[in-house]
């Protein structure tokens, strides 16, 4: 059990004040920008050839990861064996409706496979009904199963969905049940990542928590103004054209 | 393994010509009605109270079913215990990108919830990429669990991704692979339920298997246009205006 009350003071307390935003983070100049970046593909209807190039663009770029739907995770760990790239999958995507041993379950299946870093939605309904405690633990048990397996953990909060209140909340209570980055968006609901949103992530959980922006990132520019706010992981399916406008800037 | 070439010489056929449709149905009249609707609630941020709302109006009305995240399953299945309404709900929804172990270990954690219906989402990219074998493991995968459990199983086959022999073919092994209902849409695609799919639907698995539509069902109107083309369940969330519609109608 949490003791929910330090973190509803600290909420209320950083509602009238965030703390400021710490150390501006450097991002890797040109292709090494790549990363930073999740090289994405999680539209339902992608086949296993689209998967079989984006894990081909992933090895030649060097992207951080692949992230694929848990359909896909054996085939882009097969693929990239002994490359330097990630295969990140989702837990309870898109909606983050599921229990906390649901969750769970699905997490050590999706690592089985071969999935190094999950991205696991929050329990938004829980978070929208005042059900504090179960949000928490919802984090809490995918967190011990990822970190037994040495698996990163990004817990994503579908920040449109949450009042300023909420989003403060959310982060305190990924933080504290062991998240190693948390997330804006799914990418799949009414409103992706702003800049806004990123700002407001990286004050609250400092610089001890990764803050991964992802939903409707399409440019260079883009990405830049989320690396300015404060993200160090950006999610995308146009990687490789981002990756071509960073050389550009050089 | 399934033999996969009477199939798709079958699914050939009917692309040139469908059977035709079989005796129409005939829906309960009045408010009688309700019997064929899975009254549901499968927005992300739905909360707890919002789904006791919809437990106390499918008791009060007789629906089917209420249909919910996987989330939510323990909650209804006990506040619906000794009413005569189902607990429906959703496995890989609503992307439908797991593999069939996986599908299958999500739909016996939610049976084990108390799930007395399941409403599973079909592997879109891998009917879109032709591997249509994992189509109908998947499916299959999923059926066991659920008859082993006396469950319903209903297949959504997310209609508005497929072309017209792809919306056949997904019909043809859903049924063969032991689907008790096939399904338009998840709702949260692109494209919600049509006359023509529905009416697709009904003339590719005959009587024998259910035909439920779902999607962008907000009228009394609607839901006869669907049951007049072959639908014999509705999933909608404005089941209860609905039924007022009904009821008016008689």
């Amino acid at each position: 059990m949490i003791d929910l009350k330090p973190l509803l003071a600290q909420a209320e307390a950083y509602e009238r004040e965030l703390p400021p935003l710490p150390a501006t983070l450097t991002a890797p100049a040109g292709p090494a920008f790549a990363a930073w970046i999740d090289h994405t593909l999680l539209k339902p209807e992608a086949t296993a050839e689209q998967v079989k190039t984006l894990c081909a663009e992933a090895r030649e770029h060097r992207f951080a990861t692949v992230c694929v739907n848990p359909a896909y995770v054996p085939l882009a760990a097969g693929l990239l064996r002994g490359a330097r790239v990630g295969v990140c999958s989702v837990v309870s995507f898109p909606l983050g409706a599921h229990l906390p041993a649901q969750k769970a379950e699905e997490a050590r299946l999706v690592i089985e496979s071969g999935a190094t870093e999950i991205d696991m939605v929050m329990n938004i309904g829980a978070m929208k009904g005042g059900a504090y405690e179960l949000v928490y633990e919802d984090v809490k048990a995918v967190a011990e199963v990822c970190h037994r397996h040495k698996v990163l953990l990004k817990v994503i909060l579908e920040m449109c969905y949450l009042t300023q209140r909420e989003k403060i909340l959310a982060c305190l209570l990924s933080k504290q049940a062991g998240a190693d980055f948390v997330k804006t968006s799914t990418g799949f609901g009414p409103g992706g990542a702003t800049v806004e949103d990123v700002a407001l992530m990286r004050r609250v959980v400092g610089m001890e928590v990764g803050v991964k922006a992802a939903g409707g990132i399409r440019t260079f520019k883009d990405a830049l103004a989320m690396v300015g706010a404060g993200a160090n992981r950006l999610g995308t399916s146009v990687g490789v054209a981002i990756l071509q406008e960073a050389r550009t800037a050089l």
